[in-house]
């Protein structure tokens, strides 16, 4: 069957599209998936370019985040069927609770195999079924960007009516924050590149928006908005330029959730913000965002989509930094 | 000054208008309001039946839920200022944090002097700062009903978008947590009296409604809205003959907040279900939905209004269960 | 290999001892145990008397709880290694966060295989590596009663050091219970049926201990020992006969823990006690209480030992109600 | 009456004994003390000092801690009577929850007068009954060195018996967190700047010591003890000197709770450590700490004790920075 493999993780042009094994027989909780969508993140970019993660696979195959078909399983799934349409976890072995380490926690796409290949085996642990509204496509825009979303505005403590949040840009993470945070009934403050950048935010619900080239001190802009008191909530995407304000940007007793592959140095406890570290999210997490996409019949905001076959011109579209919401690649 | 009193906590009837002396002169926390406005609990009318709390007061002023304008403060006062609209909480000792017993816990117009009178001194740290766009009579909804109404839905663990919500009929906690719940991103389904009561629930939001006279066995009903598996949350009000069947139509691992003076005796383990107890809730509450109705510009529904002297009226009225949201007394 | 098989679920005199087929090769998450103990709780007797599970295994393998060493692995299994000494989850599908249903809830020795037998393979997800400090007696004790009591102790809210629990009698859950309540910094009040049986409490670390018998109305001696207030929390074990004085010697606000396969009515609302159904615990929980017991080099309390196949005997001796502990059987 | 009063906030040396007038007569919800004795910590030398905070008042009399004897109580006072011997909270508004801003939340002795007088007033709500078998100079070091430890090792998540909690040098924090976590269950390990105070350390229960000069990086040490994971909590009171090592000695997903006044920049992302910002802490935590403090008959280590007109000799020697444990004025 076809694959994308990177033998050299040399960057997006060590990509190479190729024939690889079938997949083995499946083991007891195994199921077989015929791959229909993908979608790309930062983070992939980062594992092709080598620099990311200490130990990686040989012959990578790329991307954490895909959806397909259930079209075989083994004996004691119970979890899925056949025909069944599923997406995957980005950590396959965070279930539930508390993060743990595990050999798999850096993810799919990187020390696990990635979902650029016409078929799959994985665990029936691993599989999340899509809400019924949502394409292949739509479906594979989840596994990391809404998870870490969902994670960053509720896992460490509960988010109510009327906080008010902070965002960042237009990345797929900022964006299924904002959605979700509109479903949460939570005001949303977002900052981002331009006019035409920070309109399209809000005509997406972001009920204020600042642009930072225009403001520099965005940080004084956020005070301004919240009284001079700061926002319960930042979720942090930007890294070492943007923690410091970030933190400024957040009340006393608040929190910043650092999101992902990111770090910096702010002044911890001048102003006494909790700090989070994101690392996704659990299964628990994606199954409760589905239902919460589910009953809201919420579509994921897709950038744009690309054929299997230019996962390469994809990649190097995210590289732009101009997209705004996900960039999917369509197997079919 | 004017004041209702019930010298003999025999019903109604005993309630009498009188004049009584002026408040005393503010203590260094203390705060002197004009009350502009209440609002009418079923507890009121077995406060004034006697038969509710084991140690009353004398010379009782009824009412629990009042609104008024800070027109006095004392040296030491900081949370509010002259000229403040406010409302004042049911429990004066619960700040924050988990409920602690305390000889005011049974509340205001029980074991404190209620709010029908013309002027009132409190504490400074049991007055609510009202949301700008709701009248005085909006504001006297919100101390008893709308804070367990809160407090059910969030208190024990977090409420997430696409969760699923039961709840009972058109009294004041009931149609606070319908319009609170909405603003969570959550299913709502509420069982009913008739036609006519279900049509107007679900005007009001409710996206499912069951009619208990038409189905009696409304768990049944439940239960068939949530493929077999029962709701998230449950929030009982009726009491004895309802506990059971709110107790069944919660899913396993879900909870039933059992609201306020209300008991019964479910079968407590064999659908495991967690059962919370639900004794209004603490100021933090009431700033929390404050701050959530502010944002969502949020209007408590007001059944019916009556002036000061008509409040033995409005408590005959709220005896005849035909209410549908709350009955304020305007004292205008 | 040998292995205990019920056929009929006609009671402890249903089981026979016989030949089964060798386990089937390894999935590649799988791992192949040589058992080496068991142990016994009341739910493998209404498991074995039929009566327990809407659906059962046929030829059932009886018993939840067992240890044993790891003598195979599949390819991908990362978490334990061949030699490593380990325990069995008694709901394979729950590894941390909150209860979720699942075909295998009801766990080993019920909807799953259980662990009389030679050897035995499970998933790697349901391995939990045992102190090194204990044996595989005392490690087969675990799985059941010491999950359940660490989940009761602590899984809904935090327990803190100087707050008071209420444990009953001398099954493997209370005394479990009470070695855990011990690590917490916790008082511990418990009942007991007998001067004997208190003495042997206090023995091994209860502060205060109530005979039932000689003081039937117990709940009041629960109040006594707490100025009138009622304990933090309370195990509750019986069943239908304790739970209304179990609830009644719990104060407002505080919480009673319900274990496992009993039911009862207590009056749910007059003392505002919250009430949470404990479902056994997840793989986290068992971890965590692994650490506990490893760091205070805590033993599990046996009340005896039976070789393999005398399983028969030993399950009647637990029928007879007469243990202090858990009853243990031996492989070797 | 008698009071310290520093008119100049010029260190030290600006503090001067004089006669203060008598309190004023009491409001309905106050108490007057007699006090018997305080402790001092860092933050009333960096008040003294003039630098610490924005708003402060004039004529300061200073420390926060102090414990006296109630001697008379305005006629709506509950929570205490005449003759409780009684502590203060820090910060007189903070009775549960989370931290909410307030004119007061910097504390007593510092925008609210402070505890070196012969007599004081405060509200009822300020008030903890101390435990029986403390002394008033034990009860005098609670208040926020013994909040701040409790709040920092359960404040943010359940501590569970087994966990590991890194610890600093001799403190009064430092010191109460070690005696509570042993409360909790839990392992020690603690850095201090000598192998004698190692030593006294580990009399005082610390599981494992490492003396930081003679082990500089000391993280690397606290790695080794931990398996190379790092601790699960780290409470940190050096500041930007060791914030660095604190996070680094942290597990991925631990915490690292910053107490007080101080700051740094540790690279925040690289190692996913949650950070929290510790603010003394609340009424309850207060009273939950008493509660296992009377339990366990547990006494506050005392450094030394300097009488009442020797505070500024007091204040000298903590300066030093070679106490272990806490220094207390007694007033008698």
């Amino acid at each position: 069957m076809k694959a994308f493999v990177s033998h050299t993780l040399n960057g997006v042009n060590s990509l190479v599209l190729e024939d690889v094994p079938a997949p083995p027989p499946l083991g007891p909780e195994q199921i077989l998936l015929a791959m229909h969508a993908a979608s790309i993140n930062y983070r992939d970019l980062l594992v092709l370019s080598g620099g990311l993660l200490s130990v990686t696979l040989p012959d990578l195959i790329p991307c954490s985040d895909g959806a397909g078909e259930v079209i075989d399983v083994g004996p004691e799934v119970w979890r899925v069927k056949v025909g069944d349409r599923v997406a995957l976890t980005f950590n396959p072995d965070w279930i539930g609770g508390p993060w743990q380490p595990s050999p798999r926690a850096a993810g799919r796409g990187g020390v696990v195999q990635g979902v650029m290949r016409e078929q799959l085996v994985a665990s029936q642990h691993e599989a999340v079924i899509l809400p019924q509204h949502l394409s292949f496509e739509e479906g594979a825009t989840l596994p990391c960007a809404a998870v870490t979303a969902w994670h960053a505005l509720c896992g460490a403590q509960p988010l109510l009516p009327g906080m008010t949040v902070l965002l960042q840009g237009g990345g797929g993470v900022s964006l299924f924050a904002l959605q979700f945070a509109k479903l949460f009934g939570v005001r949303v403050i977002m900052i981002s590149s331009s006019p035409q950048r920070c309109a399209r935010l809000k005509s997406l619900g972001a009920d204020e928006t600042i642009d930072y080239r225009a403001r520099p001190e965005w940080d004084t802009a956020v005070r301004e908005l919240t009284d001079g008191k700061g926002v319960d909530l930042t979720i942090e995407v930007g890294g070492a330029e943007t923690v410091g304000r970030s933190h400024a940007s957040t009340r006393t007793g608040g929190r910043l959730a650092l999101v992902g592959l990111l770090s910096g140095r702010p002044n911890v406890s001048a102003s006494g913000v909790d700090i989070t570290a994101i690392r996704v999210g659990s299964r628990q997490d994606f199954e409760a965002l589905n239902r919460a996409i589910a009953f809201h019949k919420l579509r994921p905001i897709i950038d744009s989509r690309y054929a299997f076959e230019h996962l390469p011109d994809a990649l190097r579209h995210l590289q732009t930094g101009r997209h705004m919401g996900k960039i999917v690649i369509g197997f079919d």
